[in-house]
């Protein structure tokens, strides 16, 4: 590994102080040393160290409390970058983002699909290099990959297991797989994990204790946050939303995915005569043909409509469940499903809690569309990297992912 | 407030040092200051004072490290106690606990069913005079009362806000109504939580570290625990089971209370012509009712096996859909509903995470009945008071219940 990463090791003051100035700057030496509990001296050591690695920079003086007026330290947010890569059935989505989160490049790609992971890992190698030239960003300054993808997956090894959407996909190593091919840290985790996490570094939570964001690419998942740190119960699995069991009109046993994901959508459009042609449904790629499905509802279309709203209410009780178990107080929507239909699914989740949450009358719950709703789970993907490194206390209850 | 209790004041070196000694005892002088940081001179005054409230006492001698053989340090279980009431609907159930969570009392006695409040608060503080009187426990070594109870619940200002199966309790505040006639501290908390910190006080959970209590009384509700601490969520009324909906053979749309509850399987027999007599259905007290069924189920009649299979089976569907949820790793059933039915609900529940838990191949899911089934809520109230003073590290996420 190249040497500047190294000095990045998360748990240290270094950590601590480059994410206070990050959160807090500008802010002076003596302010930092009040907040860390490290002597002045060590501060400026530090401090030393950071602004020779140039992830720090003076930025003119505060105020004064008495004496001279303070230096004041900022970060540099394009000292170092992260990227956050979203595998995905149909399309691969990376996203790098500067040392304070901003995304600086977008890139959408081909999906895992049915490839064979080690040719895939080939492929994820060379659009990753292409990426980071084509934005002039140098390797050395890049803290690592951040890969998501749908559950089960085993963090501590960095392995997907046998998410139902990447049937291909069955006991993949896909951090070590990169690994050899890509001289970079990499981390593993949870799509929907990842989103949440977006969603807290892009300050959308206000002050939520209890917070789900509720994922949908081909399948449906969900990252819980409480007061900003990730719920990762026994192994990291957790919010798996898409195999709650919800009641269908036919009286059968089905998962709420099986009923208001994508496919589900689809599927019921094609039950109806000449849906395929009203709708403008190519059989190919089943987000595009469902984001087609939204576009038709939002312009009124009565038969879309009445699809996206079957898939909205069958999505709202099962959100409505968990809202019960994990007593919410803050819940988004992110994930392409939502790039278009997004605000018929916040009135219909909305509306179900106006009405039926168990707590309403202690407080309500907050329903919004995450700012980044397509690339949620990519720059999370990225934070997750940043976060690991620079603020490892919000790594979750159950221990969180590993970067190597 | 009487004196001694006062001095046991929570997150102070005295209530660290106690819980210390009650989790660790015997331990000498020299392990405490090492465990808890403080210096020698500190834990002397500390183990002084406790020594003088009588709540510790000497315990011999233990092995030389060098120097002389150390004293050793106990605590004295019936220094203090502490009191669980569990309202319900049919029975309030009370018990009494000593210092180290033993129970040295318990009684049953009728619930609070349609009563004026008011008219019932006076009858449980009459009650508790009582108990306390019979067990020969002076009032002064009385830590507190914690009164379970089922959501939703403020707990910041102690009241009971709309049980659904406490419909005459509307907004009733509880903690400030007991406090005006029993001179005790006093906690309110959720019943199903308060069964999960008994399971944990109780040592049950093993190295458990995503929990849930199932608890089943007159309706189903849960206590979730992270390594121990109870997750509160945003107001503390998370785990709301019984409000999860269920598919059911009609489509309808109901929750899987509605389907499962001990009422849900009443009904369901009285649609069975004679099972009234067949099953020794009084018509009085849905869970002594319940509890014959449960009775004849274990004995093998098919019908009653036929209802609670169907209860089990609903039950299974919503706690799987937690666990995916929370991705527990142990699970215990508490509550007087399963009393006597409960080996049933815990084979059917284990049997289908067995097949349908969506970590699976990650981690198995523990499913046992708890220690106390049927007292498991009462337990927990107790127990919480002990904790609220022992060891307030594990009062949770958001903040849980005030001792006032």
């Amino acid at each position: 590994m190249p040497g500047p990463r190294i000095s990045l090791a998360n748990g240290t003051s270094r950590g601590l102080v480059l994410d206070l100035i990050r959160s807090q700057g500008p802010i002076s030496r003596v302010e930092l040393a009040e907040a860390t509990g490290l002597t002045q001296a060590t501060m400026s050591t530090v401090v030393r160290q950071l602004m020779g690695d140039d992830l720090v920079a003076e930025s003119g003086r505060g105020e004064s409390t008495g004496g001279r007026n303070p230096v004041l330290l900022d970060i540099n947010p394009t000292a170092r970058f992260a990227i956050g890569l979203q595998l995905g059935s149909e399309s691969n989505t990376y996203v790098v983002v500067n040392l304070v989160g901003a995304i600086v490049g977008r890139m959408r790609t081909m999906g895992v699909g049915s490839a064979d992971p080690a040719s895939m890992v080939e492929v994820i190698a060379r659009e990753i290099e292409g990426m980071l030239s084509l934005l002039g960003i140098d390797k050395e300054r890049t803290l690592g990959i951040g890969i998501v993808a749908p559950g089960p997956l085993d963090l501590a090894r960095g392995v997907i297991l046998a998410p139902p959407h990447l049937t291909a996909w069955n006991n993949v190593p896909i951090r070590t797989m990169l690994a050899g091919v890509v001289e970079l840290p990499i981390l593993l985790d949870n799509d929907a994990t990842a989103a949440a996490i977006g969603d807290f570094w892009g300050g959308d939570l206000g002050g939520a204790i209890s917070h789900a964001t509720v994922y949908m690419g081909a399948g449906i998942g969900t990252g819980v946050l409480i007061d900003g740190t990730v719920f990762r119960g026994a192994s990291s699995n957790t919010g798996e939303l898409g195999q709650l069991m919800v009641p269908t009109a036919s009286g059968d046993h089905v998962t709420v995915e099986s009923v208001a994901d994508p496919r589900a959508v689809i599927e019921a459009a094609l039950t109806h005569p000449g849906a395929s042609e009203r709708l403008h449904l190519r059989r190919e790629d089943e987000l595009e043909d469902f984001k087609s499905i939204a576009r038709a509802a939002v312009h009124g279309d009565e038969l879309a409509i009445e699809l996206i709203s079957a898939s909205a209410e069958h999505l709202a009780t099962a959100v409505l469940g968990m809202a019960n178990l994990f007593d919410l107080d803050s819940i988004s929507l992110a994930g392409p499903a939502f790039a278009i239909a997004g605000p018929l699914y916040v009135h219909a989740i909305a509306d179900r809690l106006d009405r039926e949450f168990f707590a309403r009358e202690q407080h309500g719950v907050r329903v919004r569309l995450s700012t980044h709703v397509s690339d949620a789970a990519a720059v999370g993907g990225a934070a997750l990297v940043l976060q690991a490194i620079l603020a490892p206390r919000t790594m979750g209850l159950a221990s969180g992912p590993t970067l190597v």
